[in-house]
């Protein structure tokens, strides 16, 4: 069944998690570029990765293809060993995909991002391009549908998903904004309203946020699609991090981003939290992004297990809200194995000189640097540099 | 080279991370039995772990033989679909190490832990006789040499190490305490002794508490040594996790363990401030347990790297200090990649409602509760139970 | 010269601070009742701590009679030993503040505040004839000008403007609410703008909310009335506690209220950055409310000492930005006495088990209960209960 | 009745608070040089903050005659306006004491503190002289007992003992150490030791640390007694701020010293739990230091107050455990009007952007200069900015 099919009947599924994140944790990506040659490199890590989510619930499998655009692959081609062809990366990823997606009950989607192309002020025929070449691939592999995501300006997401549409498949497309709407100042109602137009016939938002306020944006575009009478299937893949103290372009701009945001790592108690509030939101589409584990998907999956009958494999090796404790030696530990215990706790950070929140960087810097920042003109380094450098 | 010439001849060798954690997080361990049956169930999942950890610089690759002693695996083997046998368990976890250590230049130790039958006051015949279950395994399997880790009481510790020795293979001993000592009150400089007398060449500490902590346990060991004119190499595996508000018996008593610990994760940085710390103290043996993953150990070896004249294979994903963010769009964020920026970096937890620190559990059980607990009179569960229920 | 001449003149007219909370710390003032007995019983505790603010630079003593209504006397006048009676009160607290007045260059202000009578549903007759009881003392002792303040319905607040407008003195308008507007949900543009109709000269907030708060608040009075085409001066008169957390009631709502609110003190140099910022937004009566001691409103003094041209009395015994420690022995402390190290720094708690913000109680009481509450119905003690049990 | 009488009678005997911070913030001591000139400066400020200490429960008035040693207040002189004697100083803080003493059931004790003429390594005979001066007064105006209190090395501490003891009254004397104890490194058991051998009938703590921190170090005076077959009272002055990160010489060193330290303000019930474990530990003289406001005290009083029968005057404006709540109108206000509530409250700081601990300065000056400031060579300004200068 294709993922409309599920959706309509009204059926829960279940995305998987950011794979740069995870993937980077573990050696096969580098933060800051940010790309996917491990497909090639390391098919076996990959996979593994699919795997983990699969066991741990997944519906969905996404390709492994975030920032595999060809602009962006040869942007960062510089610290690729040997010079990987966009199309080489992006077959690698669906062949993985589909050989994970077998061993289960699993669908296959073809993910495009956005591009440097847009961001450097590249025309439309050529931004297109660049999402046509995957697309491309796409077919020839054979995805069962396409997922156009982590997209911060609501018009170059209108053109992935305009051609993501002529493949004839079912599209997905959410955006890494929240409730403060797009960098040009475009609501999440009306981004919702344009994807949709676009022909997205599933809409949300992914990473940037925590998934409170990602959970907020969705519920904003929600309205803005019932006010336009417009209909379409809701979607969140938020971070796995806590970030109330993020500025409106997200946990990029937090000062611990990438390399210190460990004690903002959510625990499963809080995605269970969170799949609760999506599902009662209308959510049916729920899912994850940067800094989801396997066992943060899991833990969306033990959640709504009620609702959709069935729990997934991975939940083997876990007792439901603590209860593998149950048998511990200690008295005090085996007192754990109980939801209010971990619906309550208010975890410690062991960290007593670190705060509990930070002021996001890059507000500092002039409005004009921001707004050249924001919109599509900053391309040039050395005209950033000196904007920055005044600032100081 | 063996382990022994290699630290002989005073090379830092790097250890791994902790596996039951790293596991459990993919969905292959269930916390609370913490037994290591995936060797057998998942191979695939244990065999990359392995490879991510070697990848990152480790040069020891510990059997997955974590809790696989006879007498643990029956206690927990009601949750474990098919009965593995404790041998099927050792010998899988033998074959996966030694097939990845292969891929590179990796020495595979087997390990054996604290055994159920010592804490139910088993007498020295029957727990050595645990031991040496195991032991047999590794000796077919030929590993390179042997571990004794997470020990609580320096008696159990010494039965084991006389056991591994038996094989007249190196043995190393790490026990799982802090400066206070072994649970029956034996000082960590004792303990040392007792130890190296026993015949182990290497010894120190593996998990409860956090880096600094073990640090300062095995600075004691060292001055036991020195004090008795006796001679080790020195080791550390601590924990992922601060853990500054732990009590004597460690990071089991802290109300997030083991489902709210994310809060506490260290950050690279704070391992690179680890490594260096261990080395200055003498330490050379230097690894990780519980919360280790990849990524943490490879900061072991990239901050060691100048001592040892290369970098990890991992590090070809990884830029030091953050310097693969120097081509980030932001300038901001761009202005992240040096070292003085990640160094002093407090980072936030994003959760303004929790505090910073805990209070162990168990301390409000009455001194004979825990009395019992700590020594090996404290088996029956009722009995248990009732001395705890008269606290509420 | 009278408050309106300096004020049109371009003056900074400094207030002083709240009495209740600095004479509930000194022993004074019960917490609860907050009435201001006081006067009657130990005038020499308030004469002192006019005092105080006045050679902290106060330029208006405000009569101590917060809560001195009758029907609020009497409400609460179980506790107070001898039945004091309203008038009594009244005139002491005129009498002294005119005696400290005279001993520099301070105006008196005779205070009112909101009343039960109104809270309880009595008529608009008889809620006014409460405040012209006590504007008959404030005329006989003849005070400088009045100031209606800590009303959060702003209907209440119109009918004290225009009863205080009956004694032809100029005539100020304080209401503690947030940015959320009154407890009937009228805005802060709209609250402002009634007030001045009604007759005031002088308009803003007091109360309820930390300095951040309250001056956002008074911005968004000021916006009102720019957009009505009116004019008043503009008055703040904030808590001297960091109030983040605060829901639509203010701190009142906070489980902190009112016997745990130390760890929110603000220092002297949190106020000097309110006294700035008051100022830049056109703010020219700059006080404080509960929480802010001699200290705070030295601290005002000296921020816009370059504005006025000169430092209070107090400032005699104060460096500053803390240069009075440029003599101190450790050369560490000495190193603490100058601006940049004061603005800078992150106070820590010392108190690592508590968190940094709070939920607000009351929002899980049922809206129905919320709703009575806020609008007047709720008067019934036992009928609240019941509300309240209910939500248990 | 005396306070020797009171004591060896069992009584609870209750200190007051520490006047030259309570008197900063009400605008008449200067912090750094930290002198009591107010005494004649601003008599009435004074005696209103004996009064009101009196009023919440003190049974003893100490004449402010903090650093009023004649070479301190030299030392200071350059900032008073008028140089006023040492004499005159201490006259007036002995005359002011008295006349509120007589208002109720006090005692009246003269004080003396550390002096610079020890720091500069003056010698013995003139050491003593400067106590001798001040004693001098004292005996003039017929305190009725002597407290030598606030030193860091019991040298000194021992030679204002042995000069109070010439006047034939009861000496109590207090370091102002922790559980490290003094400054060259003699232990409290050792100091307390010492104090009761020179002839102090009183020993004990007083500032520099929090109420915990100064009752461990009370507890190792009384085992040090014990163990030496010596009996003394015990005392307990400790601050009004949590300061768990204290190092060595106390809350000097925090960053936040002076100016920064409200966050870390005890609550009353922080008092309350303080004066409870005191009581426990067989200490009966219980007072407070720095940061203690009348309010503080009365905590004092309210939780012994079933020990001693009867409730302080302040404690007509006081509610027991916050009973004072159980009229408010909100239901969850009144909810707080319990034990429960108060003793288990973690009250927030409202500062997310804020740690909760510190690290304290200086220890990262070189262990040379540290070693000069704590001994008594580090006389020269210029010498020490030499050395300050090298380390950063």
């Amino acid at each position: 069944q294709g993922i409309l099919e599920r959706l309509d009947a009204g059926e829960i599924v279940i995305g998987d998690g950011g794979f740069v994140f995870a993937l980077e944790k573990r050696g096969y990506v580098k933060a800051g570029p940010w790309t996917p040659e491990a497909t090639v490199e390391h098919p076996e890590a990959v996979r593994q990765l699919h795997r983990e989510f699969l066991r741990a619930g997944s519906n969905v499998l996404q390709t492994f293809t975030f920032y595999a655009s060809e602009d962006k692959l040869e942007n960062r081609g510089n610290y690729v060993a040997e010079k990987l062809s966009c199309q080489k990366v992006n077959e690698a990823a669906c062949d993985i995909a589909r050989e994970v997606a077998n061993e289960g009950d699993a669908l296959v989607a073809g993910g495009v991002s956005q591009t440097p192309s847009y961001l450097s002020c590249k025309d439309k025929t050529e931004v297109k391009a660049a999402f046509r070449k995957q697309l491309d691939v796409f077919m020839k592999k054979n995805v069962d549908f396409l997922i156009a995501e982590y997209f911060e300006h609501v018009e170059e997401a209108v053109w992935a998903v305009e051609v993501l549409k002529e493949s004839g498949k079912p599209v997905a497309a959410t955006m890494c904004i929240g409730p403060e709407g797009d960098m040009h100042g475009v609501s999440p109602g009306q981004c919702a309203v344009q994807l949709v137009k676009a022909g997205a016939s599933i809409v949300g938002v992914n990473c940037h946020f925590d998934p409170d306020t990602c959970l907020e944006t969705v519920k904003l575009m929600k309205e803005g699609l019932q006010a336009a009478k417009l209909k379409a299937h809701l979607m969140a893949q938020p971070l796995a991090f806590h970030t109330p103290d993020c500025g409106k372009q997200g946990f990029i701009d937090l000062p611990e981003f990438p390399f210190g945001l460990e004690p903002r790592i959510v625990t499963r108690w809080d995605i269970q939290k969170y799949a609760r509030k999506a599902y009662d939101l209308g959510i049916r589409y729920i899912g994850g992004c940067c800094g989801f584990e396997p066992y943060h998907v899991r833990a969306i999956a033990e959640e709504l297990g009620p609702e959709r009958g069935f729990l997934p494999e991975a939940s083997e090796k876990h007792g439901s809200w603590g209860n593998s404790l149950s048998m511990h030696t200690k008295p005090w530990v085996r007192a754990r194995a109980r939801k209010e215990y971990w619906e309550n706790l208010k975890p410690a950070s062991g960290r007593p000189y670190c705060p509990s929140m930070s002021k996001p960087d890059g507000w500092g810097v002039t409005k004009g640097a921001r707004e050249l920042m924001q919109q599509k003109e900053a391309t040039s380094e050395q005209q950033l540099k000196e904007l920055f450098q005044k600032q100081k």
